[in-house]
């Protein structure tokens, strides 16, 4: 199931969410998801894992057959579960905690019918908060993202050949994420958010509405993905913004830059000094113990102090938010938003994307991915921040 | 919202999901998942399409900005739907289909509080059954994607390079299929299969069972994500089978062929002829009124005859069917497995893919999809299904 090596790893994990469980008077976490499957044993596996109040946790695996290792029993459906608690003599949980925000509703009444709990607590949320603040070997990961990440964009430039659509510059950039390492897939929090491995706007495209809360729009190449690049050509005096996933390893990254087609207008040019003045601001404030509320508020103040209010994060449709956290999801807390309650702490991982969107011209702005350190944020995802001249 | 052209394809979709919703004596279903929402609308936005039992539904929209047209009803929260019918006359619904298979519980408490029904019924079987059968309309786009699928297959060999890698020979198709058109994204119903755009696997690989239900493993490129190529060379006594999604439109196909590089083991050549043979002889009894657990046995006796079951749908671990239904997702209805409760109707589009894993080969085998038709199958991922040579 994981090698020795991974044993003290887990373990600070594990005790994380166990300290939870305890504080809730729980007994038990019962964890059915990919991603947090994946959290909690280093791998993802067909299954459940349970995870007492205290003690190791339990590997109830379906698929694949071989995994070996302390407390992993093969199953083929979840009521086998309780068989093996009773069998060896542990108490069934009287206070649970399942993945309510994610499993189904008719696996939830599946789950409840074979432990008969007699309360059941949001073990979402409790995952999610443990998950929060990262370990030094989750934050090691997500260095290594972050140098890939790094990396693809020095190439994004040498790619483009004058004439390309978006999509066909997305394509090469695609190419080249996963010559460096990309897995492919884009884990999104929740049932809603819909993307491949990223986003490429230019121009108009990029005041498109989008159905998702981003920044960027785009009509994408069909209704029934409606988001990012539609195909149109890159245009001299169109801006190109390439916010490209980073999911080199388990853990990601979020990075954008802005490049451009010949000369642009003052307005976009303006738009993105500031876009890097807020940048500036906002991670010099980021210190632990800031409120996520209060960054916000320092972003939205610089652009609004530009007179760039009616482009900041969208135009046509704004997002409300200017950063968010990164992990093993693109989507993760802290969230850098109005009424965020998240105070940052040493530990947590944010990606902060100060963008605009300039009415025929494209979206301007710059994304990096942050690590809160007590002295202040570590940038993981370095690289020129000027909008780069496409030639 | 939709086109005025649309709009009769959406009546027959609408039709069809409220001759179930009468049947079962209910008065709505709310649909808010992605795929339901594409099938009832023709787009993905974020909101909800509320459907009573007769009557156009209405569509409650978060995003984008600027969907208009009949019943389109903005919203910032579920809630404001009951208002709106309240507001409306509308009587709240006494029973009311909720996609209780794919909506959270948090989400299906929040919307049983929101219109108290007296009964709530699975809308995620309701719509699933709908969905079976395809119009003209739908498979239309199955054809398309049949279409470029089948030229991304003539491409395949005229990308690999020797001494490529599985993972390197996977990109490259990966960006001939973007080339040709591919939206990336890969639906899978349920929670917990992940997969990128498909899967290339050859040699010892192919031998690697995965957390998943499916005929070909792979180790892959990390533990998040253990399903497929895994990086390595692609050796002379090997085959490789590609097994690349056919995402060239909302609707899917599911295409694989096999490569080999060298004289491949006498075993492996038997079986890739036994998959044909059981292609040949499935499609053949594959007409309107067969049952699919009927194919299954068809398929599996030729494999036992052969000598080939130890070998068949996989090694180590094997699958537990040798065909699938394909549309918005590439796990639909009709299941072709033992137990399958499945009978065959015009309109229904399956893949069949019948395979086998070769200890240190790789997979051999074919894949394509078929669409079911009064006089048999009509075949939409056409091309050549012998081992084809790399060289």
């Amino acid at each position: 199931m994981y090698t020795a090596q991974l044993l003290p790893e887990l373990q600070l994990r594990w005790e994380k969410m166990q300290t939870a469980i305890q504080a809730a008077g729980a007994d038990a976490l019962l964890i059915s998801t990919n991603v947090n499957l994946y959290y909690a044993s280093g791998r993802v596996f067909m299954g459940y894992i349970y995870l007492p109040a205290s003690g190791a946790p339990y590997f109830f695996v379906k698929r694949p057959v071989g995994l070996n290792g302390e407390r992993v029993v093969y199953i083929r459906k979840p009521e086998q579960i309780a068989e093996y608690l009773t069998e060896h003599g542990i108490a069934m949980p009287k206070t649970l905690f399942l993945e309510t925000d994610s499993v189904s509703y008719n696996e939830y009444i599946r789950l409840t019918h074979i432990f008969s709990p007699e309360q059941v607590l949001n073990g979402t949320a409790l995952i999610r908060t443990a998950r929060t603040t990262k370990t030094d070997y989750e934050l090691n990961l997500i260095r290594k993202s972050g140098q890939q990440h790094a990396a693809l964009y020095r190439r994004v430039p040498s790619v483009y050949q004058e004439g390309m659509t978006d999509l066909e510059f997305s394509i090469e950039i695609e190419r080249q994420a996963r010559l460096l390492g990309s897995l492919g897939i884009f884990r999104v929090f929740g049932p809603t958010m819909e993307i491949f491995m990223g986003s490429v706007v230019s121009g108009e495209n990029a005041d498109t509405p989008s159905p998702y809360d981003f920044g960027l729009g785009g009509e994408g190449l069909d209704p029934s993905l409606p988001v990012g690049c539609n195909g149109s050509i890159i245009k001299p005096g169109m801006t190109v913004l390439v916010d490209m996933g980073g999911n080199f390893t388990g853990y990601m990254t979020d990075m954008s830059r802005t490049y451009s087609r010949g000369n642009i207008d003052d307005l976009a040019l303006k738009a993105h000094q500031t876009a890097l003045e807020i940048q500036e601001t906002v991670i010099a404030a980021a210190l632990p113990g800031t409120a996520a509320a209060d960054l916000y508020r320092i972003g939205t103040e610089i652009a609004a102090k530009a007179g760039l209010e009616a482009y900041f994060m969208g135009h046509h449709q704004q997002a409300g938010f200017i950063g968010h956290g990164v992990g093993i999801e693109i989507n993760e807390a802290p969230v850098i938003a109005p009424r965020s309650k998240d105070i940052l702490k040493p530990g947590m991982v944010f990606a902060l994307e100060p963008k605009f969107v300039i009415p025929h011209v494209g979206a301007v702005g710059v994304e990096n991915t942050f690590i809160v350190t007590e002295s202040g944020c570590e940038k993981v995802t370095p690289g020129r921040e000027d909008i780069i001249s496409l030639t």
